[in-house]
Formats: structure tokens, C-alpha cells, sequence
């Protein structure tokens, strides 16, 4: 990025629609603080959207939107970072095309997630040219931005030593320096159950939108699986097996060793120990959602946020670009 | 095209410099007929050329400007079709991407040339992901400039199979018919030998320049590989062994029995045999030599003709990009 003197930083989010507390703990929490570190490219990657969702395309329009609102709720601040949206950014398919006229086919079947996804969303039919090169794109969209840091969880490290490898490969094969060698900043690995124990997912409706109004995660902590040997209050509780305890463990933790012994001891009872959590979760959540309701009455700002996010990030991609024409002679 | 109600036509050339007498037969002159008849999209494909050689791209630019040039002089006329450079089009690499998140993998594993040329060009190290996504490139070519007839050799008729299957699957996908299904025109298969009898190719420089100065062309023709037993001038020959009269057939027709008959006869010396031809094929390339001599002195007039020919094609591609983007709600 001209003009600034940051470390840059790129990330992104494919466009899901709404967020929930487990989005906003893996990946948006962090990047509230990052923005005030570094200079920051945040990306809704909507072509990324399409290597598994390419015939449920309807309702992309409308995720996008709500995830920039919730970006914006939780306290991402355009003054700060380039917020855009992917398929804005036409050099990058051009970059993502370049890039995989150089790299061999084998890089690419062997990524450690390939075959599994493969298996995994087996009735989506993804086996497609785009799904296998999803990497590629994802080294187009950082490496253009020039990003120095990526913050990753421990599963997408893979990925991003395959974008050093593929800047690597064409400095090499061009004699130039043009690519950096961005490094992979890991992020702490909070995770959080969902409601009911199992795996959050949006399919198990087991979760909290991050935007959620205040009777709604009265609500939603109302539903969540307790110890189920808990039959009468003052029986003593296990809270290990407690989804609700989970939350009190990163939404209350200053109170958590508490609640874990009055739990252990039969001291509360899970309507009170949930009611407790409610107000913390409330105390985090009430500002975003009434954030996320002016925002959504002001979809202009949000789209002009999005229009200019793209205009900053083709400054850097349109550097990058005539540098990488020039170097290949094309 | 807006405003015109031709049938639209299109076809490209890899950039591989000046082109030779074969290249005028097998493309080129069909070309220079068809844009009387269609609206033509001409397009010097650089992005595949890449395919096959993207560690030497230092004489790419040079090799673009070059073959503008040979299809200038050759009689292609920027008033009546667009020539144009593929990587000007950045709307080709979207669409390649569009259609790379739609199109099985298996399509693309399974094209008849594929494995072939893997094979064919194994010290290239072309087993990239560009190279399997090639025809894919090409489909993006060809269906963003909705076009409807595409001339092209046998060998190529796969490649545009799979372009209108590309195009239906999008349409069925989406339930659209914004591509439409163009059409293979076969081109005759006038198949002209080195001047050495081998197949003719720029490695064995065994060919004519379609631009070569009247000089070049004679001592091209006085380098062709004759009937090896006549020895003596009125030995009898036999033509169907000659070189020269493999090009006799095709660039003296009008003369072409009448030649075969001295020859069987040994009523004609292999010097004089040749010297006729050599006076056909100046008559044929003096005036592009000429063109190209003139074309070489005014190098902003080729690049002018070239970035026209980019924005009449960004038109159309435009038109096509904003509808599938509609389309695909991205
Ligand atoms: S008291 Fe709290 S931690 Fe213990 S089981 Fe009930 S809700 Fe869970
Ligand atoms: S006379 Fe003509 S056709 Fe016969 S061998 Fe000589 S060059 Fe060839």
C-alpha cells in the first residue's frame, strides 16, 4: 500500500451470510485488533464462495451484504483497512490465470485438503477445474495485495506455504523479486461447542448470531444442553459436559473458576448460572446488533464502504499487476 | 456486435512470430474471406501461448507485433473485423474463472489432445494447471464474443465441442440461454510440405516466410528438395516426390498438369520447373512484403489497429460479462 508505512496484512471470509460467536471468536475478534497493527486487506471472497456453492448462487447477493454489515457491527473500521469484495477485483482472475499457466498440476493435487473435501462434499458435485485450483486463487488474492502477514488457523497453513511456494516458483522462473514471501501468523485456536454439544454449524442451527437482539440470545442461551445428570439444582454438575460452561469459559471468564465450583458443588442453579451468562454474552453482543440495525437501514454506506475497500485494493493489485505483465512480456 | 447484423465469427493464432506460407494456408488466407462475409473477432492469444511456453517470454511482445503485422499486410482489414490481443481482454480471465467453478474437472482430463501433447511435449514441463484448463480458456474466448461460427481444422473440432458444452451447462445450470451454441466450420485441409519434404516447422527452418523479400523467396524455392534420381536434366521426374511441385499444385494451379507432364516427360530442367514457381509465389507475396515493410516503418499504426480492436471486442465482452455476472448473482 502507497503512502503507508504498516506491515500489510490480507485476509478473508467467504460470504456465508450472517456470522455467529464461533466466526467472530476464529477469525473477526482478531482481526478488530489487527486493523490497529497493521494495514489490513479483508476480503469477502465470493468466487472462493463458488468452488463449493456454484449452484446456489441466489442468495449470495444478499450474504454479502450481511457480512460486511456484521464486519462493521463487530468493529471493523474502513479507516483503517480495505474492506472489498473479491470478484471487484478483476486483476486477480487475471493474476489467478497467470499463475496457473507456471504451476504444476501436481501442487495442487497433493494440497492435504484436496481429497478430503473431495470426499467430504461428495453430493455437491465439486469435483471441478475451479475447486482444485482454489489455492491458486488464494495465492492471487494475497500475493497481489502484497501482504506481508496472514492470519491463519493451524488447518489453512498448508495453504499458504503453497502461495510462498507459487511466488517463489515464478521469481524464480522470471529472475525477478516482484513476489514477497508472506508469512503465516497463527491465530490462537478458540473454539467454541455449539448450543448443543456438537460441532457449530449453520445446517445444525446450534448457534448465536453475532448480531442477535438481546431477546434472542436470552433465548439461545436458554436452549443450550446442560449436564444431563443435572436432574434436580442443588444435585452437584459436571460442567466439563456443559455447552453453557463452554461460553462462560471465554464470555465470563473472569468469573469461570466461580461458576465451575458452584456448579461442582450444586451451589446454582443452571437457570441462574445461564441467566449470568446471558448478561455478558448481552454486554458483547447488544452494541453489534444495534450497530448491524443502523447499518442495515443504510445499505448506501455499506455498498460505498465495499466500493471504496475495492478502490484501495486496486491501487496495490494494479501495482502488482503491471510489474507481473511487464516481467512475463505480457 | 451491436449495430451490425453479420453472423458473428471468431478465431485466434498463438503469437508465434512471423508466420510462413503454411500458416497462410492453413488460417490466414480463409481469414481474409471470411471478413467479407462474418463480423470476425481475430485475436492473437497470448494467454496460450503461455500454455506451452512461458519460460520464453522475452520475444513474446516482439512475436505479437510481428503477426499483426503478417495479418495486415495479408489483407485483414481493421474496418471490417477486430484484431486484438487476448490478454487486453481481462473480462477472459473472469469468465475462465466463471467457468472454471462450473466445469467438471473430468471434461477437461478427458479432451483427445490432452494426454497426447503431455506426452508430445514432455521436456517442456507444460503439466501445469493452465495447460489441462486450456480449452477452457478458449471456451471463454470464444462464447464471451457470442460467437456463432468458428473455423477450424479437423484437430480442432473437440475443443470446440467442449466450448458449446461449456456454454450449455452454464445455460442449464442457470437456467439461461445467454450463450448461445456456435458452429465448427471446417476449413479445407490444404496441407503444403517443407521445402525439405519433412513436415514444415520453425525448428527445421524448412519453410517460406509470407513476408520473405523477392530475393528470400527465390533462394527459398532454389533450396527445395527435387525427385533425388533425375540427375541429368531430361532424365524423366516424378513429381509426386518433389517439393516444388507439391507447391506448384497449390501456387500454380492453373499450370499445375501441365508442369506434372514436363517433368514425367524430362522436357523441363528442375532449374527452370523452380524458376516458374518462384515467379507465382512473388506474384502472391511481393505486395504483403511490400505491406509489411510499410506496416514495420509505422509501428503506432499496428499498435493503434490492435487497441482498437480490443475496445469493439470489450464491447461485446462487456455485455456478455454483465449478464453472467447477473446470472451468477456475483
Ligand atoms: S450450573 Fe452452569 S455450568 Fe453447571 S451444568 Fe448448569 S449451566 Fe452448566
Ligand atoms: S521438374 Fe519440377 S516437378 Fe519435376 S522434379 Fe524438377 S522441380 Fe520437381
Amino acid at each position: 500500500m502507497q503512502g503507508q508505512t504498516k506491515t500489510t496484512l490480507m485476509s478473508g471470509m467467504r460470504p456465508t451470510g450472517e456470522l455467529h460467536l464461533g466466526n467472530y471468536l476464529g477469525a473477526l475478534e482478531n482481526w478488530v485488533q489487527l486493523q490497529n497493527e497493521y494495514y489490513c486487506y479483508f476480503s469477502i471472497v465470493d468466487w472462493h464462495a463458488l468452488t463449493t456453492a456454484y449452484k446456489e448462487t441466489d442468495k449470495l447477493e444478499e450474504r454479502i451484504f450481511d457480512m460486511a454489515c456484521d464486519w462493521l457491527a463487530a468493529g471493523l473500521d474502513p479507516d483503517k483497512c480495505a474492506i472489498f469484495r473479491q470478484s471487484h477485483i478483476k486483476e486477480i482472475a487475471e493474476l489467478h490465470l497467470l499463475f496457473s499457466m507456471v504451476i504444476p498440476l501436481s501442487w495442487l493435487e497433493r494440497v492435504p485438503t484436496y481429497k478430503d473435501q473431495l470426499q467430504q462434499l461428495k453430493e455437491k458435485e465439486i469435483n471441478t477445474y475451479g475447486f482444485l485450483g482454489y489455492p491458486l486463487l488464494q495465492a492471487a488474492d494475497i500475493l497481489i495485495c502484497q501482504a506481508e502477514v496472514i492470519p491463519v488457523g493451524e488447518d489453512q497453513v498448508p495453504h499458504i506455504e503453497l502461495t510462498r511456494e507459487v511466488g517463489r516458483r515464478f521469481n524464480h522462473l522470471y529472475n525477478t523479486e516482484v513476489f514477497n514471501d508472506p508469512i503465516a501468523k497463527l491465530t490462537e485456536n478458540k473454539v467454541l461447542p455449539g448450543l448443543d454439544n456438537r460441532k457449530m454449524s449453520k445446517s445444525y442451527n446450534n448457534y448465536i448470531r453475532l448480531t442477535a437482539s438481546p431477546d434472542e440470545v436470552i433465548q439461545k442461551v436458554r436452549s443450550m444442553v446442560t449436564d444431563p445428570n443435572r436432574v434436580r439444582k442443588n444435585d452437584p454438575g459436571n460442567p466439563d459436559v456443559c455447552s453453557a460452561y463452554a461460553y462462560h469459559k471465554i464470555f465470563n471468564a473472569s468469573n469461570a473458576v466461580e461458576t465451575e465450583q458452584s456448579c461442582k458443588q450444586g451451589s446454582i442453579g443452571c437457570m441462574d448460572c445461564k441467566k449470568a451468562l446471558a448478561i455478558q454474552l448481552t454486554e458483547l453482543i447488544q452494541p453489534i446488533y444495534e450497530k448491524k440495525q443502523e447499518l442495515k437501514n443504510n445499505p448506501d454506506y455499506v455498498y460505498d464502504v465495499l466500493a471504496d475497500g475495492a478502490e484501495k485494493t486496486r491501487i496495490v493489485a494494479n501495482e502488482t499487476m503491471e510489474k507481473v505483465r511487464k516481467i512475463m512480456g505480457i
